[in-house]
């Protein structure tokens, strides 16, 4: 049975991402694209709902004969309205990106490309981001390609059925410069952020957020670190926040 | 000494909640408020990064002599905006909420009164995420009082200096239906969503979320049970989503 596959990202429906990512995927399975109409980077899990949502139907994939609809609204409004009404049943996998930009350690926290994965998986289908370390608009996708084709691939044929969630992120390196893939944890690397403080031209002052990410040196087994040593990095993720660790300490500490 | 607490929310800064929690935690430390001018429910974990950011200082805590910020931005924004350009320092702690509408199960998910819990979290700042479940804007927030009051003293004075963030929401009972305080792990209780479909007045389909929120009836420990049998739960919340149970697995899976 050939997989249907729902195809998402957060850039866009007419990045350079996404039309990597569904070239290479249309080899594996029955494509069907979900994308929102303008990006949608850093809107995390956010969804609409004060709102009407539209949906229009777009022919840019015509030429590989793949449906596709352009979205109004977040990465994960797109998940669902593609489960309700596009598929109208659950597709056999999802994948979202290949995001312009990391996607590594804490920033899974604010990306719309693993939100989009993860609300998929939320609702019980497979899901895999996928990720380049280049911001540009331009980035070079090629280097992503047997990557993609690899870990879809392992997950769709070699799996044994169980629902992966997972967060890839690949190096902005040429091919030959790729060590290879590494299965990782998120990495304990955060944004060490400032805002810009300027004044608009009418004397009013605004703020915009700038920062450095910090990679914490030690922890070695890090997708960050991987990713700086040159390796795909594959992060199984969960969507149980719950910290089990404190569950004892609290019913302490709340006890009468 | 003092300790210094910021009180945001994603209901906005005039809402009945946030006043509420103010008015408590007001006994408890130096408060300071950076809220959301606007509504900005379900925006989960997204941040501003396309566009500047306003903060207008409002005097309406005035009479209570509590500095407030309105923040054109998300609720995650209000708090990186707290921390670098109105505290200049990390606060104490930060109480975000009171949100009108339950913040169980996977709830916490889309939720911006606890993603902006969260955001204080990963920048190192005790925090806590308060939600009743009553989505109506005229909830009484009464009985929440005294469990705000509980919780945030216990966590200033009887704590090990351990940096938690607790997700806690009250049922919307009479005070004395309330049972009480259990801890909990987050709930497997889902939305089984479902769109509407209309025509705008020129004839254009638009859709709309909507859903049912279901519980898993096994789940005993689950925030979501807790609830329906009257008491406030606190789930701990961590923000490493890593599924560690699965790397061996994919060790194996994506090894050549």
């Amino acid at each position: 049975m050939t997989p249907t596959i729902l195809v998402t990202n957060d850039d866009g429906i007419t990045s350079t991402g996404i039309r990597t990512l569904i070239d290479e995927v249309r080899h594996l399975g029955k494509v069907t694209v979900v994308a929102p109409d303008s990006p949608q980077s850093a809107k995390g899990h956010a969804i609409t709902i004060n709102q009407p949502l539209r949906l229009a139907k777009v022919d840019i994939f015509e030429h590989w004969g793949i449906e596709a609809y352009a979205c109004s609204g977040t990465p994960v409004d797109c998940v669902k309205l593609a489960v309700d009404k596009v598929f109208h049943d659950k597709p056999d996998l999802c994948v979202s990106g290949i995001n312009h930009g990391s996607n590594s350690a804490i920033n899974v926290i604010y990306s719309g490309t693993v939100s989009a994965a993860m609300e998929a998986a939320i609702e019980g289908v497979p899901s895999i981001a996928f990720s380049l370390l280049n911001y540009s608009a331009q980035a070079n996708m090629e280097p992503c390609r047997p990557y993609v084709r690899e870990i879809v691939t392992s997950l769709l044929q070699n799996g044994d059925g169980r629902k992966m969630l997972l967060n890839v992120n690949i190096p902005a390196l040429a091919p030959n410069e790729i060590k290879g893939i590494k299965i990782c944890h998120q990495a304990q690397a955060f944004w060490n952020e400032e805002f810009y403080e300027r004044e608009d031209p009418i004397g009013r002052k605004y703020y915009w957020l700038t920062g450095e990410f910090v990679n914490d040196k030690d922890d070695h087994d890090g997708d960050q670190t991987a990713l700086e040593e040159g390796y795909v990095s594959v992060v199984p993720l969960q969507y149980d926040l719950t910290a089990y660790k404190e569950i004892n300490y609290l019913q302490n500490l709340l006890k009468k």
